[in-house]
């Protein structure tokens, strides 16, 4: 089956993305439409040097044991660290933090500078403020193309103040809305 | 370093989770802050039987090539057609999909019972009036316990109707909200 049906062709690119060939059009637009929470990770450099990063690739892989994933380019300045460090650090953020995500998704060189951190456990960065933080081992680094998935297993953690999740959608920090009823399917 | 600082201890374990052990009370409590865009993939088994089923795991790994990552049980009754076949489907979901996110998460033997599905590229279901779909090729099934992660190279896809992203959150499927502002950190 797979050699008798093609894919069904791609609508025309949308404007703007004229360069783009029509599958990275198509995964872009499609990517827009997609929300996902965002996470703040950590770790340290061989050299003790923190670094930190946003990700809204965070997802859980298990419950028993717990594991979850996240995704980052091998070319990322966070990189030589999650390479080599056993652990990383990720923090959920809460809507207070927006702040906090702009400042670890902005010049690497910047993004510890200040008070919003302090050392924590293995002297990995734990961020002031945040909803949760969680200690994680990483267990799998699968390198694909110039990329990683990087799949690890949570330690311990710690708790801050309870807050709203942020959300990433449409290239905008945003809180959950209201509820989504509705009737189901027939 | 990693020998000389032990992680910070696990604080107590919430009412209602006495069970666990700390570190799965501490998974379970950071991931309930965290939130997530709602997608639902189908494929075929080896009987032409369609399959499919709700992800919170969905993310984007890279945009050149078009890479995406989501995760899943190895036990899950969709996993004999994700173990075999080459190709998924990937459906981003709006607000206006409740319903169909709720049939996609419910008993399996339903899930495709009804005029929500049209068969697509390689026979797989095309789930109706979602916001966009990306026909994307296994290219990777990484093993982890009991669990995968499945990396997956996009091919193409279609769009639909334009709608806000459909967020689970706290148990809960959500819009997403209002934009966050406020100061940046200092």
């Amino acid at each position: 089956m797979t050699d008798s049906t093609p894919p069904v062709p791609v609508p025309p690119v949308p404007a703007g993305a004229v360069d783009d060939p029509p599958d990275l059009a198509a995964f872009k637009r499609a990517f827009r439409r997609h929300a996902a929470g965002v996470a703040a990770i950590t770790s340290l450099k061989a050299d003790g040097t923190p670094v930190g990063f946003t990700a809204t690739s965070l997802a859980s892989l298990a419950a028993v044991p717990p594991l979850a994933t996240f995704n980052m380019a091998r070319t990322a300045s966070s990189w030589p660290a999650v390479a080599w460090n056993e652990h990383v650090i990720i923090h959920m953020l809460g809507v207070r933090n927006r702040g906090l995500a702009e400042k670890l998704s902005g010049p690497a060189e910047q993004r510890f500078v200040g008070a919003h951190w302090h050392p924590g456990p293995y002297g990995i960065p734990v961020l002031e403020g945040v909803t949760s933080w969680m200690v994680a081992r990483i267990i799998e680094r699968v390198s694909v193309h110039n990329n990683a998935v990087v799949v690890v297993q949570i330690e311990g953690g710690g708790f801050g103040e309870d807050d709203e999740a942020l959300i990433y959608h449409e290239r905008t920090y945003r809180t959950p809305g209201t509820t989504v009823t509705g009737d189901p399917l027939p």
